[in-house]
């Protein structure tokens, strides 16, 4: 594949920004796309140096996007820049603008680790008529309760001006409009290691799903939060995927 | 503009390698693009490092693809790969995979320096129906007397096994092909320093010219073989280039 | 000149970021250092792609260490990271671990454009000891003004929780402590575009040096706030470095 | 680790080039390093997009420089760049001067796969007093062999003017230096998957160095060519070097 670092202005952050692209480059057609989102220590090249993922999505012909957004969880900062705007709105106009990536539901989809689990998640749930399917990985998806840690990361103040809890914020409120049925509801996978500080958070998000519509496919497995689990489990993620090409063996 | 480094897979060439490209990221529609060559010791970055680039085409709208031919002379070695085949063939055909690119000829341009301004001149006349416009600066324009030096390139007989006089690498038998008028006619435009130890094989391209139906800009100036000088005669070539949007002010 | 795309921890900032650093890469001793700051929207590539930085530093054997410090004004922020303590300690210290640079204040200098002006001077002014000069170009020098324009930047008051007036981040305040003559005082170089709308904010710098024991060179020039003039003036500045090499010839 | 995409000028190969580097940006000391070598198709970028090389490395404060030599096979070619010349006198010189690397033999490796296995091999015994220990994946071994193939690659003739046989680009031929203990002896390790088209090339290198005074670490396993086989084995080869910091478990 090809692999891109690209450098572009964003006009929704008012400045100069990163991202790294994967793109199939001798394809005929739009290429299927996942949204590769970072966690919170990390930025656009972390799944390429952490994990072999360009070697994973290679034989399956899926472009790979993955953005900087720094440490705000993919939220419109309450005293900070609109990083949910420019993940949700400019992100993919640029992408569809630069690389040959398909525009089609059923070939778009968004997968995260840790913070860019809940980003994943988040994006899904808003956005169900933009991806057929979307994953966690140890994803951060109880928000509320990263704030009513002892110690929550510094910016959550600035990220958050009142409690996020029951607002477009909050996965588990963002949960009720699926109690019914909805025409689009993506398909979604979770991930998380045994012995993660996350696992709670993770199992009340599953918990949450059984009184809904939604198709959750959820994992438990050996391991804390550390990449070389996550190496691992996008693996898993992208032979999960509901893409029409010729499926590779999974991972043993 | 977004800055893309590129790394892909060439099929000709059997290996990876690197391309930049410089790709308005805010167009409607597909962008005129310049293919915009190195010289002799350079590589894909070079008119990125020693000029302002990004900053004279983005006026324009301008895409600008870079890619790296190493010391070919933008010809398929006679003991090497197939340099001419890649640029002219594979080049144009991943960028228009990878990157939103015009394929109207009216909005296809191609440049280059030193080494660079021989394989733009070179690709031009060899596919008119490809180009509007070519340029050289400082061109090595007489491959034959490149081979006649006291100490031509130590690559030289690698790339040529037999002197490339009268053949397709040969821009003066190239021009043969144009004492009458074509259905395609890139317009040329060629400048070269007045001490620059190539301005004797740009003269007698110039001359070569005279004898045939295309048109030429022609100029020299103060200069040697420097890319001080470069710098501002690229911004010459962009304004001069037959593109339908407004014009800058080109450098005093 | 080696170019360095480099990626790495912050430790300050608690997440990976981005520096461009171009090293001589066959010099025999650690090569002097200048540290050149961006703008409000650039980031560490802005210098690469605006100017031809390595062009200019490279007759004079000098690395150029340009960070991305984004919209923060240098400053550590009342809503943000620590971005004075970022490029103050850490850039620095990872630079000098990373790079073969003088350790040298007699070869350390600092210099910026706009908002970078403002980081420039406020670094060297700071800490004298560290710098030997320091270069301004259309810098945003008076931080007061700034935030009591109509329209100030939307960061402004993340930034500063009260106004910054007579504090370390006020240039004009800083000034203060070298009206009598200090043991270390930075050269000063600053240059602004006449038509440039941060002219006054200069002028008012200008006039307060003069109360003090500092050396200023200042000049101003036909430009506004473009990147045209700063790629001239840059030259300018490298050329008035009190550097050891033999120099080149300023730009006419 | 810091993440280093060096662009620099090769004396050597008289252009610009490549490299990739990974280096602990917080380290007191200079680091031990790791020459890491490509294969017939790759380039420097190679390691890391392939497997997660920073992630293996780090633990062990490793630096990590991964050069770019095409499809040389490491070797000065009769009709070519001297690449073995870049790489065993160049790229050293060039990587100590621009990171903080060790240069003591105790802290210092080499590896490869494929053509670049071949590489770290020859490298290795021909300056044994460079390196503790060498690695060798899958490696391309014995390079006679490699020219009576039915379709050898279509640079060997340009690579090697007259058949390797018995000079200083034979390994089996290097190997007659080590039948007597020598001063400075690396300790290699070796490892071909049993699918693997080159086996019975390893299987003859590993039989020769029984007959010499050398230590060979000899591995087979499930595999085939493949970079999914030496994701994993890149971590065992890590595991092995003599590196005196505490260490991680292997992979299972």
């Amino acid at each position: 594949m090809a692999l891109l670092n690209c450098r572009f202005r964003s006009d929704v952050l008012d400045m100069e920004t990163t991202l790294t692209a994967l793109v199939p480059e001798h394809a005929e057609r739009p290429s299927p796309v996942l949204y590769l989102l970072h966690g919170l220590s990390d930025d656009d090249s972390s799944w390429l140096r952490r994990t072999a993922i360009e070697r994973y999505a290679e034989p399956y012909g899926l472009a790979v996007i993955m953005p900087r957004v720094e440490r705000s969880y993919y939220t419109d900062m309450a005293r900070g820049p609109a990083w949910y705007r420019f993940l949700s709105e400019e992100l993919p106009a640029v992408s569809a603008r630069l690389f040959p990536i398909s525009q089609r539901r059923e070939e778009t989809f968004v997968a995260g680790v840790s913070m860019g689990g809940y980003g994943a998640f988040k994006w899904a749930l808003r956005e169900p008529g933009r991806f057929a399917a979307a994953a966690s990985l140890s994803g951060s998806l109880d928000i509320v309760a990263v704030g009513e840690r002892e110690a929550p990361p510094p910016e959550y103040p600035w990220i958050f001006e009142h409690a996020p809890a029951g607002g477009e914020d909050d996965l588990l409120a963002l949960l009720a409009h699926y109690r019914q049925p909805q025409p689009c509801q993506p398909a979604l996978f979770q991930w998380c290691g045994s012995e993660d500080y996350l696992l709670e958070a993770n199992r009340r998000f599953r918990d949450a799903c059984r009184d809904t519509a939604l198709t959750l496919d959820y994992g438990e497995g050996a391991g804390d939060h550390q990449w070389r689990y996550w190496d691992r489990q996008i693996q898993r993620v992208i032979c999960w995927l509901p893409l029409e090409r010729p499926r590779a063996t999974p991972p043993t």
